[in-house]
């Protein structure tokens, strides 16, 4: 019970510090995001590197963890090894019976306990911070520093977010009052009330390849904060990130008093599929995904008993009417598309440009002459092979190339797709993005997803028709980011009603050092549900507000003597 | 612009006290509840009858709604005459698209607007006060005080809670931020951000027959408030107390310089059942239900493309485990039973008693004791005609009238339900409630809800049983209120965890003026979504965050001499 209160205690400000954030949306986060040595320590890199390595090819153990037996390993380093892990093997029945097992003590420490663990839980990860990046590096294929900071600092405020959402909302209503009625004759009507937040019951965290952490997160503290016990079920290409993050939470757990089993992993085999069955047992009462639109349909439909919030695929659409900084914008865009090898959900795929051209301040660009010069700003920012690697990182699977081949016949290829020797890992696989040309009637290609570093360059009649295709296409298809480039603030207000009319959040004139595919924890909201992309926002209080509820007692108020009613 | 600005300044001193009372959770209400000339004026009274009046036999007019022709008469007084009032008639897909006309306008607005106009609609409702007292009364048959209160003032309450929320909700974040974070080298990146609440699309709220404003108010102002316009969509016995809220919700919104058609009334002829048609329209995004569990059931189901809130049936349970005030606990549960006839949500309905009796100030108490006491306690209550009439009412529709057929078959009957003649109106349909014995074994017959006056007392083996029944039960079936008698303050605490477990809120050792079933807005929650009988909660954060999404745009900041990243 003293160890509980020390981790509210502890993390107190922190939380009113991040619970401000949220409200206010201004720059903020406690986790540095460089991984420098003189932050994080000297031995810092290294040890989590030795970590990492030691864990490769052994059994990740869980101490206390339900279950019997191991799930083989399904992990390959997009960088040319095989991690060879094995985890633990639960079925879905006694995951979810330990789970529940553990929930009553839970509900009953109320939110400032609950947050309390929950922030210490994220330093600890923070502490964790580059054993955790190796493990996103060599799952998900992104280049290390942005393992470290998209998997690792981001990726923690992206749950300590959640943590502030889940703690602010439950803390809206008074935890108890002196309910008092005049009366016409006689005295009030007096009743003293308690409200305890109850959360709704056992959490399933479905992650996905390319951000174990940072899509995962929100939702395993949002759930946790708000008193429901989670079930983690990692991508079976990417579980290690998770594994850690679980061994984590787990001693947290134990240490302030509570049960471990809190917080489970549930590895399954490589095609076994276990997401469906869980995501659809009575006792699972809320759901998280990231994935694809195809399984999360599924699960909205079929995952009836439970709350599911999904971040599914979209058409990431570019607005270009006008620009007086040409050189900027093309760089920024190259950026955008190269990092990660547009493997983010979050990676522009329409590029819309009237057919006339666009004005610059280097003259009319028209489709053609813009495509080319995008296709020259990619060469350039990718000529360094060492700084080609570290802004492309690895393709994460197969399907990305597969669907790399198919693209090549999509449209007209401006600048195809290439491979790059890794200069330290040569057994990484490395591609370039693909450029391609497509008019606005293509929409059979491009009201698709193609999720990797595929883009097509479309021409429209006009911008005006340019903002209709991209309020058609996105209230369709939905869409993760927007942006538009432009000269005119006619065109930005139109733009903008646009994205509302869309239901997507908007980038404006990115030429500097902000891109449309990065969003920032307190600020940037991600995903909303006025599209079909997604059907959560990461993260605000409809991300929350569900995985809870408010129960209230009521009794009369007793005097001296008897009860005053 | 002018008038918007108006009824925001206007109410905004009430909105922020609304804001607080949700909360603090203590006593408060802006709307008087006593049905007083010194409150509300001397000829009040007489000109609500006298609008009241005028309205029977007569087409309802509604200015500017689109449609065409009139949905015939529906509606009779359970008191005995026939309303005679039609409607104007108007398709989904007319009401659909009015009210997606109406839209952007009022997106554009924003909250503090839209929660201004919010609290004028509900100031002229209350003005109103006298003239739907009596429309609920004659369609819901509740007595005429009642009307006043749990049709009005309290309806008006639970409007102005859901704005509340609603609004403050959508102020949770900044409106907009300069955001600037600092870089290693070189000034920071700088943006400016702007957030807006974006309403999910057209809001249906399918209203019930018995408590069409109080289940009603709460969705309606929910939504209008975070920017969707409303369809609502009444019961065809209880159509005009919302017709006449439709109204003066329109007359404000053109007041304010808004699209009236922002509120629709969607009245259907008998059995057209057009609620399925609506709330399973592409376009409808939102829908409010109070009403059957087989419906409810049937929406949740069914219209998918929408958010759907319900308030469907359950069972109402009472733990019988020791009182030291026997006599005040009979007259409140009397009270409490024969209350609009038992028809309401909250009227309890198993009274659970172990089967040796329980202790009280008069000693021991066997079921069938304590059956025959309530009995008692029931003539006592219903002994003068006119107090009589004032506590039951009449009985709402047939299907009341036929579950009390029969219940008195259902258990062995203490105490038949019997007519009474209404001291006022000779046609009224008046009842007495019905008291009837069961065992714990009886499940087939109280793990069904039999709305309206029909209450069971059933032995148990004790009261730990007691707790197990009522656990398991709601937790299954569901219940909106739930109680329990207990001297003991470990009986106490067993039952608030069984009530946790089961999701519902609790009532203790009430023997005094406060009733399980009355709940009052700003301070006791109404249903859970913790159990099945409903899938809302009037009113709290889940119930509004759900219904808007907060989207952003963001650009860069421009500084003199150019773009300042």
């Amino acid at each position: 019970m003293s160890q509980r209160t020390d981790f509210f205690t502890r993390h107190q400000e922190l939380l009113d510090r991040a619970v401000e954030a949220t409200r206010s949306r201004d720059h903020w986060s406690p986790y540095p995001e460089s991984p420098s040595k003189s932050v994080y320590g000297e031995d810092a890199p290294e040890r989590g590197e030795q970590a990492f390595k030691a864990q490769l090819g052994n059994p990740f153990t869980l101490e206390g963890h339900p279950g019997d037996g191991w799930v083989p390993a399904t992990e390959s380093s997009p960088y040319g090894f095989e991690l060879g892990v094995t985890y633990p093997r639960v079925t879905p029945d006694e995951a979810v019976a330990a789970a529940k097992a553990a929930t009553p003590a839970w509900r009953n420490a109320g939110p400032d306990t609950r947050a309390g663990v929950a922030a210490e839980i994220l330093s600890r990860i923070n502490a964790a911070g580059f054993e955790i990046a190796q493990a996103v590096q060599h799952t998900t294929g992104q280049a290390f520093v942005m393992a470290f900071q998209a998997g690792g600092t981001h990726a923690q405020d992206r749950g300590l977010e959640a943590v502030a959402y889940a703690w602010a909302e439950q803390k809206y209503h008074a935890g108890s009052v002196r309910w008092s009625k005049p009366q016409r004759k006689g005295g009030p009507l007096e009743l003293d009330k308690r409200f305890t937040a109850v959360g709704r019951g056992v959490s399933l965290l479905i992650a996905c390849n390319t951000f174990p952490t940072w899509n995962g997160y929100p939702g395993l503290f949002a759930s946790l904060v708000t008193g429901n016990p989670v079930i983690v079920k990692p991508h079976p290409r990417a579980v290690l990130p998770l594994a850690v993050t679980v061994r984590i939470a787990r001693e947290v757990l134990a240490e302030a008093g509570f049960d471990p089993n809190l917080v489970l992993l549930a590895a399954e085999g490589q095609d076994e599929r276990t997401a469906a069955t869980l995501a659809t047992h009575p006792d699972v009462r809320i759901v998280d995904f990231t994935g694809s639109t195809a399984f999360g349909d599924w699960l909205e439909e079929h995952a009836r008993q439970a709350v599911v919030y999904t971040e599914k695929a979209g058409l990431n659409t570019v607005v270009l009417d006008s620009t007086d900084d040409y050189r900027g914008l093309l760089g920024n865009l190259a950026f955008s598309l190269a990092l990660y090898s547009g493997q983010m959900c979050t990676t522009p795929q329409n590029l819309l440009v009237p057919r006339d051209g666009f004005a610059t301040d280097q003259g009319v660009k028209t489709p053609d002459e813009f495509a080319a010069d995008l296709g020259t700003a990619l060469d350039k920012l990718l000529g360094d092979p060492q700084r080609a690697a570290g802004v492309l990182g690895a393709i994460v699977n197969d399907g990305v190339l597969r669907r790399l081949d198919e693209a090549g016949a999509a449209g007209r290829t401006v600048r195809p797709s290439a491979a790059v020797d890794h200069p330290d890992h040569p057994g990484a696989t490395v591609r370039t993005p693909l450029l391609a040309r497509l008019g606005a009637d293509d929409t059979e290609v491009y009201t698709s997803e193609w999720f990797g570093p595929v883009t097509f360059v479309i021409d429209t009649a006009s911008t005006e028709e340019s903002l209709n295709i991209f309020r058609e296409t996105v209230r369709r298809h939905g869409a993760l980011t927007a942006a538009v480039h432009s000269t005119s603030e006619d065109v930005l207000a139109a733009a903008e009603e646009a994205a509302l009319d869309a239901g997507v959040h908007l980038s404006e004139n990115l030429t500097g050092g902000i891109f449309v595919n990065q969003s920032a924890a307190f600020s940037d909201f991600h995903g909303s549900v006025a599209n079909p992309a997604a059907g959560a926002t990461l993260s605000d209080p409809a991300f929350v507000t569900g995985r809870f509820t408010t129960l209230q007692s009521r009794r009369p108020v007793v005097v001296a003597g008897g009860v005053d009613v």
